[in-house]
């Protein structure tokens, strides 16, 4: 086992009328701006649970952060925030608008000149550097309630950069799985592929001594298989709901890849595929996951047989056919939840995806992907050519 | 799913040569007293490690913290505390020393009269009603080194009381799997059996609906399983014994419970084996769970087959019969740990246990045991007799 550090100091407050805690989380005299998102939490109660919890607290708002949050959008609120003399912030939404919330929560504090430098030189915020947050989250997918990390968009470079930081994890957040009652299930099945993706990043490498965090992962993928027919059907399933939330935090909260390498280069081909054609991040790594593992067939087949083995139990034939079905499986699974797995499925116009993607790549300062840093951007041609 | 909180702000710092970050973690102005046993860490080397990591700081010494901590011993620590204006404790240890040290550090800033009261009263310890501490771990077991919470027994009264609170994490814990390299096979053994069981309690009631939680909880059973053999092997194996270590601290830092009741009976009548026999704790759980289980059998069978079918991979029989696999299969793992499960294993002078038992736990304010609150003194009577 690799040597590591953890440490995650967000309070989670977990289940049903949770939100009504809130005010015993914010300090009574803090000016605190409420951040979301589109304004879908005005239509399903989540907006007046919030403001009702809040009452006799002095709070603005700041609504409109758009998905994928967007630097452009977030100097605004900064300005707002520096204006008002905001001292606490509160996200109120998914991924996108935690992630928002900490970029301001960092920038709020830095005295540069320029807050892009946050992410263009991935300034890294240590504790007692950002202003205090918290989140209620409303859709479960990303893990960003419960972890240091966060992506911001810029449309002006066509960027999405990414850093984070031991001061960047939320003082709580708030997570109540009846959130999952209203989300349309196209958001749902994003939310379980996206979680879903996140432990294959971490997990399908090479069988590693971090033996106890390998069977965690495949805990989440068990549960995230076995919840995923409830929380896709018609009917409301309360601790299906609280499996699906409660796996997608785990997924990404920083423990279960203490000790072990990880992949991450299945998202790095996906965010290409955003950026060409706005597929959903989520449907992206379905897109590439499995012919990445195909295309590394050699290097990741002992684990593929691994995950074949222990979370689909097929026992029976050789690591390579174990590893095989391993992909169908995966690939069975996504399109289980209505997601289709080729890029050929969410556009006419794949041709020569694979070599804007190689260039894309080598126009950046490459360093290499993947767990052994060796994926080069002509590998990346390849695997994406096999996923038209 | 319950509805739950959680929240473990302990920075956890894990692997090899971890002992020398002990300076980056400790404010350098401070006044430090290094608390520790019964001095094995003088001939392992972990004393001088410490003392290297921590050259140029003030540390002050208090060895001698005896296995279930004694108050007498540690109201000479906390005189000493006082005289010398202590402001950090570091314990290097075990959980004994971890669980005298968490009694310190909420002592050193209380304001009553009688410190027992900490305990009597069962006070629970806020954040910053503490001094800060940290650990170095030497034996994988109990987990202290990851909760809040903490044991403490007197001797004048016979009494064995735990209390914690927010306030008694530790800031941080260094765990080197090398400690394992030099510990006695008895107390390896017993670490292993104690996190097991630990596991147990919190697992072996009935299917819930918190599912990732059971199945992190069998990553942990099956994770124990799979390193015995190894950690008790007389070569060393630097990756079972991490394993081994980050089991023990996964199975009581708090999070595999969330959302749902759990047990601990067993813990409540192994103390009583501990007090009468002197047994060690750890053997006392291998002593009573089996009948434990037996006893409720028709309550726990469902979980007790879950167990048996995840855990042991017996899927063939009835939910009777895969339970009654699972019992012979926790005594034979016990077993292959060379911990004998019945109490005439340990002494002749078992007769009139049950009747003992029985009459301590009626003394007491009875409240019930167990995940239902049900257990009565006649049931934990009929269990011992069952465990002769």
């Amino acid at each position: 086992m690799l040597n590591f550090e953890y440490k995650n100091p967000t309070k989670v407050i977990f289940g049903q009328g949770q939100i009504a805690k809130l005010s015993a989380e914010i300090p009574r005299n803090s000016k605190i701006l409420m951040l979301y998102g589109g304004g879908s939490i005005r239509n399903n109660g989540i907006y007046d649970e919030v403001k009702n919890a809040l009452d006799g607290f002095r709070v603005h708002e700041f609504g409109g952060i758009p998905a994928n949050p967007e630097y452009e959008v977030l100097v605004e609120a900064l300005a707002y925030i520096r204006e008002h003399q905001i001292d606490f912030l509160l996200a109120v939404g998914g991924g996108s608008v935690i992630d928002g919330t900490k970029f301001l929560a960092a920038a709020a504090l830095y005295n540069g000149a320029e807050p892009w430098d946050i992410l263009q030189k991935s300034i890294h915020t240590a504790e007692g550097e950002a202003l205090p947050f918290g989140t209620v989250l409303t859709i479960p997918a990303t893990g960003s309630e419960m972890n240091s990390g966060f992506v911001v968009s810029r449309r002006s470079t066509n960027e999405k950069l990414s850093t984070g930081g031991p001061g960047l994890f939320p003082q709580f957040s708030i997570l109540d799985p009846n959130v999952v009652r209203s989300l349309p299930k196209r958001q749902v099945a994003n939310g379980i592929a996206d979680a879903y993706a996140h432990v294959l990043e971490q997990y399908m490498t090479f069988p590693t001594t971090a033996t106890l965090q390998e069977r965690f992962m495949e805990s989440i993928f068990q549960t995230l298989q076995e919840v995923a027919p409830k929380v896709m059907a018609e009917e409301f399933d309360y601790d299906a709901a609280a499996n699906f939330m409660w796996s997608c935090t785990m997924a990404l909260n920083g423990l279960v890849s203490k000790g072990l390498l990880t992949d991450w280069a299945v998202h790095s081909m996906g965010h290409e595929l955003t950026a060409h054609f706005g597929i959903d991040h989520a449907r992206t790594l379905a897109i590439v996951a499995p012919s990445h593992y195909r295309y590394f067939f050699e290097n990741k087949k002992e684990k593929l047989a691994q995950y074949a083995e222990r979370v689909w139990n097929i026992t029976d034939g050789t690591v390579d056919e174990k590893a095989e079905k391993a992909i169908q499986k995966l690939v069975d699974f996504f399109q289980s939840l209505g997601i289709q797995t080729r890029l050929s499925d969410y556009t006419d116009a794949y041709a020569g995806t694979a070599e804007k993607v190689e260039k894309a790549f080598t126009d950046r300062n490459w360093k290499g992907l993947g767990e052994h840093k060796k994926l080069t951007p002509q590998d990346a041609a390849k695997i994406i050519e096999m996923s038209y």
